[in-house]
């Protein structure tokens, strides 16, 4: 491994895992897998647009370390994380034979991700995965912590299964063919971290974010310590039984954006809707007396500089009312027993789990941003 | 609890759960699990044929104990264990807004254990779920140890999870509308339990199996031997890495014979193969030098006086080659890298598991058996 790899350790006992970050790691990950999970065979899942841009130079990095695989490609978007999909993964998983040992790669954004590690935590009761997150989103976010899952008719990610990588290579290079809004959505995961609890980290985006996007040493920075601040919370709680829905921050009202605009993905993709809710969640803590309109204001600059939304009427041909909004937000799976579920902040780095919060004054709050 | 109920602990650490063993607990299930898991909600899976015989039983069960709950039931048979199927329980339990502490209750025989237990281990990642085994074979197989799954095109139970149990209710009186044909298919794998290390209680079967084919204390005292026996292997390697492969006895070539068959319940069911399974295990352990010809009569014998088939030619309308046969043990799955893995015995009660077992061994073996 040359210096200019990261490497982030998520430390789950048996489970443990690296993720190594930086420039070329498609060309190198046939090496990279064979040094640490031997020559095991593969099945790289995928969908088109990363094959497009991006399978030839993986296929060709599994060749040259003579590991023998076969690909499946899937369309791309949201609506690949269903059961139809899943089963057609899954008997591609077990039409190539591969065994328990034997590697699902995880080669997309976190759509693949999920879908290619769900399908590879239920082929013959679970075999060993690797992920190469191409988005953003999936770099810092998905590809870590052992997620895995499909969408249901009820609802997003109400299907799957824990299951964690062997490895995850974050080729920092691919991220150039992404495109600017993709990269953007990501980036607001990114600045969650700051704003969960490294308040150091949001000062440094503040100052570094230009060179984040253009790419080089502050993009891969940026995807190690996020990395490593979602690593720190999985390594705490696995099973998403308390810490982990830190991570949340932004998201119950995400979430309900992303529903009321039915997952169109032209109106609203997730980190958009998770860059509105961040700042609703800044906004609605000062409201509660929590925190300083100050910070609420700062994060909301900070978002809008780099070109993300920070309000709902950003939304194009978005009217909901604050009655609506709140009925997806009860719907959210996050909701427990009809208890409202809220991550809340005293300020920017100190989000904390607010239980019980009354629908009441989430209505109310709902009310006012929408009048503005 | 009243004296008459056998209890068998499943120890696993924090996944430890109780199995019950005996009469009219179907009745006492509502109280049960109030008892042990509190006021849940619950989603009832079962069949056609226990629902008709036993659901309402169940319901008025659930009821008095104040458990909400709703039912979904399924076609009979081995197809129901499919992607469609379970995407149908899937989408029925969140329809019914179950959250990851309410229950799943899989009501039914190995069909709808393995079925209804995937589709608890997958949605929201995994929730509770009950078993409540109404074959022989699932109160004594495939309701402990956690195994979940369903078949692919590619072979039988190549898709699922491990999701273990949070309590199991094994109700000896339910057997009692199970067929004839069924129960001796579950006896197989009572037998079973005998020949792999517990010789006392293959002779106590020798003595007792009528009185546990007609019901009473003798068929509660095999179950919970069984499941007891079952739950001991399942300890020591809860993810089959190693010694839970003793309890494929007989199943290696049972398997074979099913495929054969093309699964057709009319000519084999799975138990019946395991018998011939386990007679043709005994015969060749015999062959190789292993262990003595009387030892394998002896287990030969038992399996006909219960009225299982022990010879291939039993088989309405089968006539295998050999090669063919071998063929099919060599996709079945516990067939690792190519290396033929048996159980094989040193004689009754003495099974050890024999990697790399020659295939040109088997093949002789199998020509021989099929020209008798
Ligand atoms: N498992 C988890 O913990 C977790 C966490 C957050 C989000 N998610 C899931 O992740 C999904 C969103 O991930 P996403 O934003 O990566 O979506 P995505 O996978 O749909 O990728 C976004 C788009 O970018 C394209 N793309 C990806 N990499 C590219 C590249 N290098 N070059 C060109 N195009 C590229 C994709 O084809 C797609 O069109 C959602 O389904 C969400 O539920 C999961
Ligand atoms: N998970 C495991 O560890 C494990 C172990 C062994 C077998 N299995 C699986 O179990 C399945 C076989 O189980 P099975 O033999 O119970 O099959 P099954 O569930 O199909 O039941 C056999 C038949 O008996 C009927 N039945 C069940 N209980 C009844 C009752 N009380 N009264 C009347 N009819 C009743 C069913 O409707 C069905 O027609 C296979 O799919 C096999 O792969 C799983
Ligand atoms: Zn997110
Ligand atoms: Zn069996």
């Amino acid at each position: 491994m040359t210096a200019d790899i990261a490497k982030v350790r998520v430390g789950l006992d048996e489970r443990s895992y690296d993720i190594l970050i930086g420039s070329g790691l498609v060309a190198r990950a046939g090496a990279e897998i064979v040094d640490r999970l031997g020559k095991v065979r593969a099945m790289i899942v995928t969908d088109e647009n990363v094959a497009a841009a991006h399978l030839e130079a993986l296929q060709a990095s599994l060749l040259h370390a003579g590991i023998e695989h076969a690909t499946h490609v899937l369309p791309t978007g949201e609506t690949t994380k269903s059961f139809a999909h899943l089963e057609a993964t899954v008997e591609a998983i077990l039409a190539a034979r591969l065994e328990r040992g034997d590697i699902v790669i995880a080669f997309g954004g976190g759509v693949i991700g999920d879908l290619a590690g769900f399908a590879a935590g239920v082929v013959r009761r679970g075999m060993r995965f690797v992920q190469l997150p191409t988005s953003l989103l999936a770099q810092v976010d998905s590809s870590v912590g052992g997620k895995t899952g499909i969408n249901s008719r009820h609802g997003k990610n109400l299907v799957g299964v824990f299951h964690q990588p062997r490895l995850v290579l974050a080729d920092t290079d691919v991220l150039n063919t992404l495109s600017e809004r993709e990269f953007r959505a990501g980036y607001a995961e990114v600045v969650k971290y700051g704003l969960i609890d490294k308040p150091e980290f949001f000062v440094w985006l503040e100052k570094n974010w230009h060179q984040v996007f253009s790419g080089g040493d502050a993009r891969k920075q940026a995807i190690a310590i996020s990395c490593q601040a979602k690593a720190d919370v999985v390594g705490r709680d696995e099973f998403e039984t308390g810490d982990r829905a830190l991570l949340n921050l932004g998201h119950t009202f995400g979430h309900a954006l992303e529903a009321f605009c039915a997952y169109d993905s032209a109106r609203l993709v997730h980190g958009e809707g998770v860059a509105i809710g961040m700042a609703l969640a800044h906004r609605f803590s000062t409201r509660l007396n929590l925190a300083s309109s100050d910070d609420a204001s700062r994060v909301e600059a900070h978002l809008r500089a780099v070109g993300l939304p920070t309000c709902i009427d950003e939304i194009p041909g978005m009217k909901p009312t604050a009655e609506a909004l709140l009925t997806y937000i009860m719907q959210d799976k996050k909701v427990s027993r009809g208890a409202l579920t809220f991550i809340l902040t005293r300020g920017i780095g100190q989000c904390f789990i607010a239980r019980d919060v009354p629908s009441s004054e989430v209505l109310a709050f709902l009310e006012q941003s929408l009048e503005r």
